[in-house]
């Protein structure tokens, strides 16, 4: 079975990667996704599958407590899930892929066109080449040889073309929400294959911290916020020893910082010579995948209300949850599923997977936590070239996940050959 | 002599305050003095002075190592002399006063417009009138007060109506290379009636901070920028704390940080979770009037340079000098100028005055350094007001001030009555 899979691929793979070209040509930043989703659609239309293209609205969506977006109208950005029902009798598996897209950033960084989909050497170029259209195709390309190599399945696949995960995951909500759901999830995000049952989640949090202006000449007389940002600064680096200290899944030993606090933003004052009475700290909690957002905030509200300095006990700085959060996401490590993805892998690659936890959130958290799917992360491409210029995934990877993800989908949902 | 100037400033109180809220009233930000300098030129005419209007220009003025402005075109920002000559044989005096005022600000917290003028409960309200509209009109006063009770000098009284003090004293640096120099001066900048013979200069500086951007999730493959401007702001405190230790002058006893380093503002990441990999920091120091500018330049370059930190070892943080500049000022405490003033003040006030230091620049240290004109700064109005909303000035003082000035420039330049 493991040859038909691998030489229905061979055949196909020139095919497939001219699709996936079209695909990163269909610029889908957030509020653009129609394009490439109808694509998809298309796509998942001609493998055979059940096809829903929906936009993501209503009540219990854009109320929900992990609904995180910085819109409420999704006209333009549709969810599309694909449907392969199976004969009955056997474990369902969703795969889920987001195609939206970060910002090219500056273009003088890149070196062709963000957009081309260029092939060369082996790499198709492109703004979501990695992140992760690659996978995307990857997965889909699993499902199509199982039933073009004459594969039956005794439980459903469930294929989730979702939006919005780069804002935190609304696509995948709306999935969950409306029943999209199975008995565990594969997520084929650049992982560099390797396999990811853990997934970091995170939160983004805004800092302000007061102080009190006075003129630079008589700075005596004021009270510098820069200064007090540096004790905010500082409980912040004791925080993140604290909560990384206690982590000690094997799954993190070669992380230096499993969950870390990253400080990525700091504003302050607007005068050289006047003391700064502001200072204003952006920067984003990781939340290991035990632990729920709640707790994290709980935890830096309480570090915060514990700093030692007199003007910050009388001027409390203002902690703010905003903009972005990913819940955190995982499997049992001794789950069938990761069992058999990992002797697949072998099977196909003649060599162990390394097998550790992801340092970003994926759709795997709003998987497992809401739609009660545990969620593997797997898949093709560089995690490195995510989010940066000149973009690129290699073919030969979304190939081979195409084969594993394909074997392990047969296994776990109960295949068949004809 | 002392009861016929009094008696004189009474009479002339009201016709004073409303010419001053004319003067408020001509808003004069920079590049937009010459309506105010026009009611100056009007005024010092009206007294009998040789009046001088000139726009401040020419390759020494522009090309002067001690020139500091945002512009070189100062065609609506004239300067204005006035000028009485006296009989021979006597000490000559500067009367430097600026018109420019800094920008009003957040008009929300303005009680009244700004330009109002408005005077009640023996106060005027506007912006520039402590700084230093108020305190140019007493050292008018003074001279008109001398001419007008029939006092005859023997050394010279020139008038400088100045533009350009808040950005680092250009105004006054044409004045002294257009050669209205004398033997001592006196600024009636808003010193509460403080008398300060030693002025603190300040230079501007930046600080570039570079680190290594990387995903916040994997934040240890990154250097933090923010963390590393945390070493810079220490390396800073230090630099402050060594500069003030060796300050002894007993006129600094009673202020806490004699020539403070001011960190005013911080820039620095554009992402909460990326790892920053610049951070910009802006800041004032001071400089102590014995002090060149080179050598505080140096002094902190310095500092710089002896950070023990590899990173930044490796990756410096760049200094640049930038923005204003004010030199130091100084007048030798047993200057004669000081003694007279001081015993001026006492019979004036009936009791001794408060001689300090200043914390800020003023256009002493131009007059001092660049003119040789060491110079004392006096005047009417409370510091806390300068700058900020609601600014106003006591009339009272303003009439005080005019009689302690006038009685110092008759014993200095050799007065006598008819």
């Amino acid at each position: 079975m493991k040859k038909r899979i691998r030489a229905w691929l061979a055949e196909h793979t020139e095919e497939a990667v001219s699709w996936l070209a079209e695909a990163v040509q269909e610029q889908s930043e957030q509020g653009m996704e129609k394009g490439v989703q109808l694509l998809v659609a298309d796509r998942l239309d001609k493998i055979g599958l059940d096809v829903t293209v929906y936009v993501p609205e209503g009540e219990e969506f854009l109320k929900h407590p992990y609904f995180c977006a910085t819109r409420n109208d999704f006209s333009e950005s549709p969810n599309v899930i694909g449907r392969w029902n199976g004969t009955g009798g056997g474990r369902s598996i969703v795969l889920n892929g987001h195609v939206d897209v970060v910002p090219a950033g500056d273009l003088n960084q890149w070196d062709e066109d963000p957009y081309s989909g260029k092939v060369a050497d082996g790499k198709l170029y492109g703004r979501g080449s990695t992140d992760m259209k690659g996978g995307n195709l990857a997965a889909m390309l699993a499902v199509q040889a199982l039933r073009e190599t004459g594969c039956k399945l005794r439980g459903d696949v469930i294929f989730h073309s979702v939006v919005e995960e780069e804002s935190g995951g609304a696509g995948t909500l709306s999935a969950v929400l409306e029943g999209f759901t199975a008995d565990a999830a594969i997520i084929p995000e650049p992982t560099n294959m390797k396999i990811f049952p853990s997934q970091q989640g995170s939160m983004w949090f805004r800092v302000t911290v007061k102080g009190k202006a006075a003129h630079g000449g008589t700075r005596y007389e004021g009270v510098s916020a820069i200064e007090k940002s540096m004790i905010i600064v500082h409980a912040l680096q004791k925080l993140e020893n604290v909560r990384n200290e206690r982590i000690i899944d094997p799954l993190y030993k070669n992380i230096p910082i499993p969950v870390p606090i990253n400080i990525g933003k700091i504003m302050g004052g607007n005068w050289p010579s006047s003391v700064p009475d502001t200072v204003v700290l952006e920067g984003r909690i990781g939340v290991a995948p035990h632990e729920t957002m709640e707790e994290v905030k709980d935890e830096l509200h309480a570090a915060m209300a514990g700093i030692d300095d007199k003007w910050l006990r009388e001027h409390p700085a203002e902690v703010e949850w905003f903009g972005a959060q990913w819940l955190p996401g995982m499997i049992d490590q001794e789950h069938e599923l990761m069992q058999l993805l990992t002797k697949n892998f072998k099977d196909s690659q003649g060599y162990d997977p390394v097998i550790e936890a992801s340092p970003w959130g994926t759709d795997g958290g709003v998987l497992t936590t809401i739609g009660d799917t545990p969620s593997i992360v797997f898949g093709p491409g560089v995690t490195a070239v995510a989010h940066y210029p000149n973009e690129y995934i290699e073919i030969s990877k979304i190939i081979d996940a195409a084969e594993i993800i394909a074997l392990t989908i047969f296994d776990w949902c109960g295949g068949s050959t004809d």
